[in-house]
């Protein structure tokens, strides 16, 4: 069953008033492909210490946060910690960014992670996009999630 | 040239003061693949007009509003027009969804329509979740945009 | 007395600092009354299952969750339910709207519950205002609130 | 016709982008009609000069500046002004609020001025719930606007 | 050490999962040195009850709830109380704002103190800028934390 | 005369729907005096490109476009360019910092380069007041305007 849809199809938020607070926690990655010559240029970038993936982190801290905002039927919930690291794939021309995100709600974090690596990745895309815009986002998804009803350990090639 | 990066390698906006507004517009795609359950639910949602499609579009239009302050070094553009539309792919159980955006701007909307692109599909795997969190988000590109220095068309696969 | 006011009628947010987080709920109501043909557009928008009440109800969602930052003396509370349901009244060609919100905190979320409402409507009035502008919104109250140092019942006629 | 939906009852922006941008009005009036109590308060609050309209005021402005992230198909518009004036009606124990919004755009701004209102009142009912919280928000409407295809003139009683 | 750089120099939220919620307040001063002349517009404004220190106060409170928002590797926290008052000194033509923050949480207000003041004076600066643009903010600091690991009380002079 | 108050003592926005768009800049500067130890961190994590002036650039930027959103009476803007830089002064422990924003709008963007500026400010304090919570915010002040009625250039000590 989803449930966001009720038995006529419609939309709801899920009544999380009867659940107690938890501590949980979320990953998820994803990955921007571009082109050799944009790889070259975040490798370079990245070699001597300049801004563009610092950049990228700082947007996907700030998108966790706001991810109810975004998501329309997504709790509010406070976070006690969003980490995102990077790993720049050379045979691939990839940047697979990794976000984990901690909070004690009633409800889990995966939608605050998977926002904020979308966000990491799409602010990747706009820093590079000048010198060639045809960049791929991908692969997102959810590496786990620990805590709440039961924990998610997803199987990634 | 990365435009957003300056010689030192630190981010910057780019200064647009000295340009005029002109009519452009962006096209971008993505996808969400699913599982054949996940899928099929959606399938009878959509059959008989429940709200998934609808709540992602509206999630999709919402953000493309907000992208400015999602994306640090996005200029503050106001959209014309912002059109989703999504296909359901049988075989690949895959949601893909387009979405176009138009303005009268200095700067394109291409972040703008990938932006929205990215919280519309977040936004169906946030109704979808409770049933199996093994979806991906993937194929998030640039299909075209007009207006500008120079128009780009990406040749899709 | 009125709480936001101080003795001198000065504006003030009220100190919970010492309460203690509780169980409460509010909901409220509100009516939008339209011409007959808008009326009726609406209902057959309805009936097929067209995007109207949908589009109307995930605006207020997010708008419940926004109130803090509209209204200016409200707390930030996290809510664990907003639920909005609609009639369609013929006689008087009025669309009403019902929400309940549910939160665990220190303080209620009346204003929530209203705030919700008044966006809900807005939105109705938006997306029909092309037809005919004669929309009148009104009858925004709260019917009752449960939790806190008293419950309140309205008396509606 | 709903311009905001399209022939299968899907909801849209509609697109202006082939509009011109023109010099536009609205003007919206609403009302919160209160206990005799919280009237006088409020009134001798109004008297001595307190916060409580200038609070509403303040939250009204911010609203109209909001629109666009509150109604889901409202277009951003960036607003010339914001004018917000109060009523105090004896007999009816009636706050009577009137908001005009002027922009140069290519659509106008009602919505703008019927959100400010909204909130406007809103923010009355927050301050004054502690004393008596059976106030009703109503006969919120558009009274007029200029510019665009056609003027609108409301005949209110 | 500077807990929100790592040992490479990277910035990083703190991550508070492992702490315990509880009673913390942080108060946080600043001021708005004018001119003569602007000065006397204020003392004259205030004294006739207008307007300009509620709207600076009502700006600072709202910008106390955004500071997350704001400040990229804050914390969401939802605040009990924030409090500001004014003292308007004569001598030095300076209007000193004080703000006091009050919250339940796993982490400290100082941010949100020191957001609000700085918002508050901004707000003042914005409204009395047509009659002379030579003002200067200054002063902004910390006056005393209590709760948390240890308590914090500056010797101002 | 303030133009945001009127004669009445009442906050009112400047009507400015009868202006013109012109090209228009501002400059403001601002400094965070710090501790010798936290300066020498800073320098420290300057020196090997660490993320701390980043991330209060980032931060400031952002501010720069939620400008209206913070100070009740500014109109919205859309900025063509944000530039925020950093002066490191030994002698005095103070990190200086300076913004340009420019515009072709028909108000000026004073205010934009001064909220840009206390949210860089308040940045670097956020992620160095762990290691000493006495550091001051201070000597914000506008460097000059150029465009609108009349151009503004302050004499800086």
């Amino acid at each position: 069953m989803l449930s966001h849809i009720n038995k006529k199809g419609n939309a709801q938020i899920v009544d999380i008033s009867s659940k107690q607070r938890t501590k949980r926690s979320a990953v998820a990655i994803g990955s921007i492909f571009t082109s050799k010559e944009i790889f070259e240029q975040i490798l370079i970038n990245n070699n001597k210490k300049g801004d563009i993936l610092t950049v990228a982190k700082i947007a996907g801290i700030q998108a966790a946060k706001k991810t109810s905002s975004l998501i329309p039927l997504c709790h509010q919930i406070n976070l006690d910690d969003v980490n995102i690291d990077f790993e720049l794939k050379k045979d691939s021309h990839e940047i697979s960014a990794r976000c984990e995100v901690k909070c004690h709600e009633k409800t889990g974090a995966e939608m605050e992670a998977l926002t904020s690596i979308s966000i990491t990745l799409l602010t990747i895309y706009d820093m590079c996009k000048a010198l060639n815009k045809k960049m791929i986002i991908g692969n997102i998804q959810l590496e786990k999630k620990i805590g709440g009803k039961s924990d998610f350990k997803n199987d990634l090639k």
